[in-house]
């Protein structure tokens, strides 16, 4: 009869653990992960201070496609700011960004990517910047969806780093985002703050307007992190190895790759994003959250293949 | 009767608070300005997220003199190598540091610093580096005063630390010492963990040893937290503006008027070294530390000027 009664709450307990997520082996590596380094009589229980967690942003936790939500936002700035530079009207890539072709505005690769930067990340404070990112996230809307961009984020991924925090875990973003316009925003979405943001950072000076001194972004990239520059970037800003990391393209191989090559418990995880219906399916073959070589060493590496489409009873909040 | 035991409660309060500090301009400063950000009911009230204080390091909350313990790790790792190295008897710099002639080793400035800097921060893992700086922390020692470095920090600010953080300030460190160097010991001196150490850092390069993937470090300099590089950095590692900024030479200068140039409640603290017999008294000419431009803007700015002299009734833990 007891032990009856205990099984009976440790299956209610699964339910209301990461309720969003389907039970299955997904499920189970997380509860599994935890209870390893956060009980006290386990072998490889893990003190409260060294429980770090990364994340990855875009495509981990909020939606990517079809267009990282920052390239909305140079997008809208550009458009917006057109009506003081008459001469984009003839100058690429802004031509084809005023006129909605992004393809064509990025054709040819990295010069048109910078071009674009300097005018919408340069040239003001960072407080100035910090406004224009809060005003565009409170009126842009997802082009397909009809909803606030504040809205594309991932349901479960908010259960988990929840439970992650209710166990002890400090969780970090580190994304190839630009860390001033992820910070904007994540303290309100994720409740993860500012400190805790780990992005893609420009350089700064240090300058005097009107007698108060300002930090003015400059159009010169200072940390890039991405790929080999996640471990570097999570090195510089944390001083330690996370235990846990959860990425979903390329991009986070490396990171991956080093969190789950130390000693200590450690759990890798990769979003595959396998929901034509409720998300977008893509993956080897995607520009956005290319997904290929960390696919292949999945199981290899025994990292976490999380199935959006299996895994996630729902993928929004609002769903 | 009633007012009385209230003012006698208050008279008391004010002795636990900080105790090691004297009554005094500086102690009812600090009080004054915690009070005024943390209570529920206070106009200037600034929600707990928001309450960032950051603080210089070397001469802030430890001792820097007569050298910087990084330069004084420098040089016993540089007796440690010299076996191996039978070059460097002949070689500057680090003939003279073998002979025990700082002064010499770094008579041509930055070139030899960058030299000794090379061997002793670069060319190993950042998990090896840190184990070096752990090892020094439990065997150096301090050549005046023979005490272990790690006791050479002051109990005021230890006290002042504790304070704000039970008051809900997060405690960061913003200095231009090596960022792995500090954060291989300030969680234990005085509960700041890693992700709260902003310092300088070496560019790393991602590679891999016996299989396994590590960090090297490498001989570049890749964020320098001095001077206008403080704001910058904290800009970069924090994302937001602190409240409270704490520094005792020039090179917290730009530290202090950034924070207390913002409309925000803020406070900017500088260290006057004016206590000769129990530490050391040095400002405008001093090598290390050297206060004198902030020392002229302290009144018009309106910056405490804590006088260690005066304001301290103990220096260091042991005292």
């Amino acid at each position: 009869m007891e032990l009856e009664s205990h099984s009976q709450t440790e299956k209610v307990s699964e339910t209301v653990i990461l309720p969003s997520w389907n039970p299955g082996a997904s499920k189970r590596a997380l509860i599994d992960f935890v209870a390893r380094v956060s009980l006290h009589d386990s072998p490889e229980f893990v003190p409260i201070p060294e429980r770090i967690a990364v994340f990855d942003n875009d495509g981990t936790l909020w939606a990517e496609k079809p267009l990282y939500m920052q390239l909305a936002f140079v997008i809208d700035q550009i458009i917006a700011m057109a009506p003081q530079h008459p001469e984009w009207h003839d100058k690429e890539p802004f031509k084809s960004v005023i006129k909605g072709d992004i393809k064509a505005a990025l054709a040819d690769g990295k010069s048109s990517a910078a071009a674009l930067l300097a005018v919408t990340h340069a040239g003001m404070s960072t407080e100035d910047f910090d406004k224009s990112a809060r005003l565009w996230f409170q009126r842009a809307q997802h082009p397909q969806l009809k909803r606030p961009y504040t809205e594309l984020i991932y349901q479960p991924m908010l259960e988990l780093i929840n439970f992650l925090r209710i166990n002890g875990f400090k969780i970090f973003i580190a994304s190839a985002g630009g860390a001033d316009f992820m910070r904007s925003v994540t303290e309100k979405l994720y409740g993860i703050p500012p400190e805790q943001v780990i992005g893609t950072t420009g350089k700064t000076r240090y300058e005097f307007h009107d007698g108060k001194p300002e930090l003015i972004k400059l159009a010169e990239v200072d940390n890039f992190d991405e790929g080999p520059g996640k471990p570097a970037s999570i090195h510089k800003f944390i001083g330690r190895r996370p235990l846990l990391a959860f990425g979903n393209s390329d991009g986070d191989y490396e990171m991956l790759e080093w969190v789950t090559s130390q000693d200590r418990p450690h759990l890798g995880l990769l979003l595959h994003h396998t929901d034509a219906e409720r998300e977008w399916s893509y993956d080897r073959g995607s520009h956005v959250g290319k997904l290929n070589r960390a696919l292949d060493a999945a199981s290899r590496a025994r990292w976490i293949l999380v199935d959006m489409k299996k895994d996630w009873k729902r993928v929004y909040p609002f769903h």
